[in-house]
Order: C-alpha cells, then structure tokens, then sequence
C-alpha cells in the first residue's frame, strides 16, 4: 500500500511511519516536511499536498493542536485553536481526500483518551477529540467507493510524559510503538466507524 | 429556583417549561422570545441577555442547530454551521453564564442520538453533539463554585417525526415530556458532567 502519514515527525507519528513503513510505501508530511509539507489549519495547503500526491490507499492523521488551560481562562477564541487545528484539520483531510484515495482505502484520524477521562486544562481537548470520534463513526456510514474511516484514541504516550506527566497523574503512559498497532489495524484490517482505544 | 430556558419555543423547550415551570419560576429566551431575545450564535446578543437578565440558579439550554446534508456534499463551510450554532452557542451560554449562574447553580445543554448512532445526512449533527457531551463532562470538574453541567441526549422527538420521520426509520421516538424528565433530573439533581440519555 502507499500510505499517507500527516504529523510523521511527531512522537505518534515516527511509531505509525516504523509499523507501517516495515510493509508498506510511507510518505511522510507535515508543517516541517521536506518530503510533502502540509498545514491542516490551511485547506489550500491541504489541497495542494494531495494534488502533488496523487493517489494514495490510506491516510494516516497523527496531527492536530488544542489549547490546553484552566477552564476559568478558556473563552471562545481559546477553543477555536482546537476547532480549527485538531478537528477541522483532521476533518478536512477526510474530506478533500476523499478523491485521492483509491476504492476501498481507508483514513485513520487520531484522538486521545481526554475524549472520556476529563483533565483539568483538558476541556478543549475533550470537546474536540469527543467531536472526531464521532464524526468518524457517522461518516463512516456514508463514505464513497467503500473508503473506510476509524480513529486511535490513545492514552497517554510514555515517550512524551517527560512534558505532559504532571497533567496526567495516574494515568498509565502508552508507549508509541504499542498506540502504533491500533494504525495498523486500522489501515491494514477492514472495520470501519470504530474508535480504537490503546489504554 | 430561578430558571433560564434559552430556545423556550421549540418542540423541547416547550416540554422543559412545561416541567419545570411547574415549581420554579421560569425566563424564556431564545431568537424569537418577546421575554429575553438572545441568538446564541452572537456572543454579543449572549452578553446582553444576561445582563438583563441578572442572576439564575440553573440555565437550559434547548437550543442550536446543525446543516443535515449527504456527506457527499458536506465541507467545511456546512461543518461549519453547526461549530458555531449548535457547538459554540451551547459553549457560550456556559462560558459567558458562569458570572450570572449562582454558587451550586447548574447548566443543561442538549445534544441527541445521533452523538452514538449515526444516520444519512447526519456527519454535522454526530460531529457536534459528540463534541458537546465530551464538553460537558470535561467542563464539569472545572466548574467554578460549586456549578454543575450536565447533558441530556434525547432521541428522535415524538412531535418533530411529521418531519424527520424519513431520516430516522426505525428510531423509537421520545415523547418532547419524557425527554423534559431528564433536564428536570439535572437541574433539580445533583449530578455533574452527566450525559442524560432519553431513548
């Protein structure tokens, strides 16, 4: 398969390119990509990523920010980054991709486990990664030409406690490689509308 | 108690003042209310309402709407409508109510069925009510004094099936009191970052 990788040179993103760059032809792309820059805050960039692509058998989104502060300094603007960034971003990747993936590919979007278990500073998290898993469950139904789409909730991943351990206190850290598989059962099996969950 | 029910006039809205108006003393706002005119797509209009308002021991809200289209024809712009609407409308009345809402006060928003089973036509409608529970029970354990917020998803209305009937073939349709029950249990509970389900 040819695998499109959005956020590759994240910390989630170097894991999915080691699974499925070990069977499979990765392009990598991203804000600081050589190989393929993309900005999913900008659907120009989107669109002109996918026009220099041409076609791919699945998409891979490992990408997306939110605002993470008290609830008592979060305003409308504040959630907005979150709107923008991590769910339209991801969003639109879906649905300016959709003519770039061949009949029966797949897209696999990224969440996280604050879509059920609330952090303090986290609400923008939660409101956006509640709204990805279920718009992957409802376009799921609804997809063209048998393209299946699902999301990986992860927990949160060792390799980046160093920064995010004091928000997640008693939360037990999932190394990348092991939030890596729930991708690869996603692209590489057949389910469609699921949310993935690596705790 | 002193009970704010933004969308008053709709199917719902209707029902939560017929219930709740019962035992406290009801405002009923929303776009077309002679009462309190407040469009929660207009921050603005949101500020104002409640300064006129002054203060309330529990706001509902009944209100917000989302595009229904195939998603063959849904962008970013259709997505759009229901971010801004039914999400950040909701969002709003608690970010901009916190101040207006008294010590152990609560807020009851709404989102529906279509949060967990998706229909035709509904990719808006799942994404935002996904994003609004995710919403609610993040916010919740960051409320200030004592507040509460809580969600009640209700399925397909008994009383709107004259038009969504089409799209919700073999739904079990919810009486507009039934579903009035669950934001009684809310706001005269005292539970926190609950989803209410009326199915």
């Amino acid at each position: 398969m040819r695998i499109l990788v959005v956020g590759a040179s994240g910390t989630i993103g170097r894991a999915v390119v080691a699974e499925l760059g070990a069977r499979h032809d990765i392009v990598a792309a991203g804000r600081s990509s050589d190989e393929l820059p993309m900005d999913i805050t900008d659907p120009a960039s989107i669109r002109a990523a996918y026009a220099r692509l041409g076609k791919v058998d699945a998409v891979v989104s490992a990408a997306g920010k939110v605002k993470f502060a008290p609830f008592a300094e979060m305003d409308a603007t504040a959630y907005e980054i979150g709107l923008r960034d991590k769910l339209m971003g991801q969003v639109n990747l879906v649905l300016i991709g959709r003519d770039h993936v061949t009949d029966g590919g797949s897209f696999t979007l990224t969440t996280g486990v604050l879509d059920s278990a609330p952090i303090r500073m986290g609400s923008s998290a939660s409101m956006v990664n509640g709204a990805v898993n279920a718009f992957a469950m409802a376009a799921a139904i609804e997809m063209p030409r048998g393209q299946r789409i699902n999301v990986v909730s992860p927990g949160v991943i060792t390799e980046a406690m160093k920064d995010y351990a004091p928000f997640f206190r008693g939360f037990e850290p999932v190394p990348a490689a092991r939030a890596a598989l729930a991708y690869a059962r996603s692209v590489e099996g057949a389910q469609t509308g699921q949310v993935y969950r690596v705790a």
